[in-house]
């Protein structure tokens, strides 16, 4: 099998370096050689992660796609302008197509894989989601019995990095990004990361093949990290729970909820001890129950495993011509938010006066929300005080926060975070 | 597609049960109704949990295989001896074969799968490892790029309950067991969850498809949980570890090691936090690094959805016809036990007085075993003793036991137990 590769940074020289130190035991499987014809690079002046003695090295990347020779094209290049001119070329010249790129997949990648399907060429990304974890074809395949219910995820690492290093070192949000930075985790401009973006793009895409939809990259609301103070986390923590940056979509009846935001977990649920850098997702299926799925969400070689074990399957021919394995998508309804339904964690920052805890609490009752958990705390001449309720439609949450805010004893404005119970 | 079920019992019925509750969805992937033809019952008075209107329903299992319209046999009953004899008519009749049965692919697999081969049929067997847990398809395709160094798994639900609740609840290994019998969990005769035989057939099945070589369940030693005290998880817990019940393999040059045995692993990592009946495996692959894979081990319509998952598999064609995603498989060679490399956890009841530990450890330093942690407690008259070992042979550190074990100071045998920690 003869691939052409664009870009040999860290996934694409990943994808080099694997096959080579690989080769025999991927021979054992495909019982074919797997050729690495071309791979164009940026700048022939970069430095190489891997070894390109093997195979002719290019600056021009329209080179590779128009390559006779080149039967699969892995796209590692990243970005959603020129990374989608090669691969819808690739795609016309007929060559099946296997990229990384979660952001030109969530964005284009209706129109993308429909023009796969229309060419009778496979186009697959499973490292786009969570890295090494081959939680695509769990989707597609492990679980084709169920209708899933629910997926949970903490599909960015860097963002989980630092909430893990707040919670363990009580330390504050900007001291640990800057940590990240300097580690590499992070990128310069942060907030792909930590603002959600990166882990919306993960989440359209794995709502679409757990509901059979199109990509609605757009219907995810996106909230990110920063607004999580250390008193949030120390408090969570207290009542028996712990926040992750967490991809969440759920079927209700016809439609689809998609969100990126903080979430408290129990600290009992295995997802919520899924620290560092480390990714997991969770599938509940209605027959299978809570499956989790856990490894590398980045990194070169992680991300270079979920690459060729989407070559190996095109290598093998045992891929459905279904894109994501259903015989057709249906578009997605949005769920309307405010109907949007769970527990939450209330942050109040209030003044430290006779009466306040009653007048939040009678404010809640009048709207027929439950507490489940309060806290407080002194904060100087203020008080913090956590509220944990039981399940309650967000219109109405809101519509109570409301009221609330409207009374002179806040210090600033409530904060709303979710709690999943994951169960 | 036309399938013939042979037994209504908690999978079978869980089978029937998901395929109709879920007739839609599974259409909307595959594209054509299942159609179940018959299925056999081993008496037509037994309570049935599952509708049976809608299909023959005969006491004759071999008409089941010899029925001309079954295109796919779900063969559900378990037992190595008429459920083989089934399994065979029924590939030999030109049908293909989904079975949860871990002990007829453990011990007569090898056959099976070249007679199915032979006859140009799928024998699948998702469902009869980690239950609901796609882990067979994890291996064959979602980490074919990797050289997988080891994997550890929880593969019986049974047995991790047991040691959850006696950590947990303080509770003795019999009291828990007979808790374990009276939900269910544990058969009557329990000794094929608690001493380990069915997570060595689990194991066998695991090592086979992650190193391509020829299922061996024979070559697997298996040491059960009763031997466990409640001293051992107490100490265990202190010194920063869980008990579980793990079925171990790994590559070593040529060689695979297979083991089931309790096993301490540090309280940190992921899978010492898979608690009660839930399984996990953890496979470490030399690209991907760590991943875990967690979800129901057994139960109706967990175990139903794997078999079903086969089932859509087959009908779409997704297929490849090589076993277990090979070409060829190899003759397993099993690593010589006195070679396995491991830290160890010792467990010595021993007589209180003067010069027991110096003589302890001058022994152990002799065998240049570095020890990494002592734990000493009283136990009336004696004293309990736990040592952590650095990484030592088993032969080497059998010999160090034996000339320990001949001093008078011991009350009974000293207990070896290993610890991995799964990095």
């Amino acid at each position: 099998m003869n691939i052409g590769i664009l870009g040999l940074g860290t996934v694409g020289g990943g994808v080099v370096n694997v096959l080579s130190k690989n080769r025999a035991s991927i021979f054992a499987r495909t019982g074919e050689e797997i050729n690495i014809v071309q791979a164009a690079v940026k700048s022939l002046d970069e430095e190489i992660i891997c070894p390109t003695a093997d195979f002719d090295l290019t600056e021009n990347a329209l080179a590779v796609v128009n390559n006779a020779e080149v039967e699969v094209v892995l796209e590692l290049i990243g970005g959603t302008t020129f990374a989608k001119d090669l691969v819808e070329t690739a795609i016309k010249n007929g060559k099946h197509v296997i990229t990384a790129n979660k952001a030109l997949i969530a964005t284009h990648g209706n129109q993308l894989l429909a023009l796969a399907k229309s060419h009778k060429v496979h186009l697959l990304f499973e490292a786009a989601v969570a890295g090494g974890i081959p939680i695509l074809k769990a989707l597609e395949q492990g679980l084709s019995a169920n209708k899933i219910e629910w997926i949970a995820g903490i599909i960015n690492g860097t963002g989980n990095f630092i909430l893990s290093e707040m919670r363990d070192k009580g330390r504050d949000f900007a001291d640990v990004l800057a940590e990240a930075q300097d580690l590499g985790y992070a990128e310069a401009d942060p907030t792909f990361d930590v603002e959600g973006t990166d882990a919306a793009h993960k989440l359209a895409i794995l709502a679409s093949m757990a509901f059979g939809s199109e990509l609605a990259f757009s219907s995810v609301s996106t909230e990110g990290i920063s607004k999580i103070s250390g008193e949030d986390v120390a408090f969570a923590t207290e009542m028996g729970y712990f926040i992750k940056h967490l991809g969440v979509t759920k079927k209700i009846g016809e439609a689809v909820e998609m969100r990126v935001c903080p979430t408290l977990i129990p600290k009992t649920q295995l997802l919520a001890n899924v620290d560092g850098v480390m990714n997991a997702v969770m599938i509940k299926g209605n027959a299978v129950g809570p499956t989790l799925y856990y490894g590398a969400g980045a990194g070169s070689e992680a991300t270079a495993s979920a690459v060729i074990a989407d070559l190996v399957d095109i290598i093998k021919g045992t891929l459905s011509p279904d894109t994501f394995g259903w015989q057709a998508l249906e578009p997605i309804s949005k769920q309307n938010p405010d109907e949007v339904q769970s527990v939450f964690y209330l942050a109040l920052l209030v003044a430290d006066k006779p009466g306040v805890l009653a007048e939040i609490t009678k404010t809640l009752a009048k709207y027929n929300i439950s507490i489940e958990q309060v806290l407080q705390k002194p904060a100087g001449n203020n008080a913090n005080i956590s509220i944990i309720t039981n399940r309650v439609k967000m219109g109405i949450l809101q519509a109570a926060i409301g009221q609330i805010e409207a009374q002179n004893f806040n210090q600033e404005s409530v904060k709303i975070i979710f709690v999943e119970m994951l169960n």
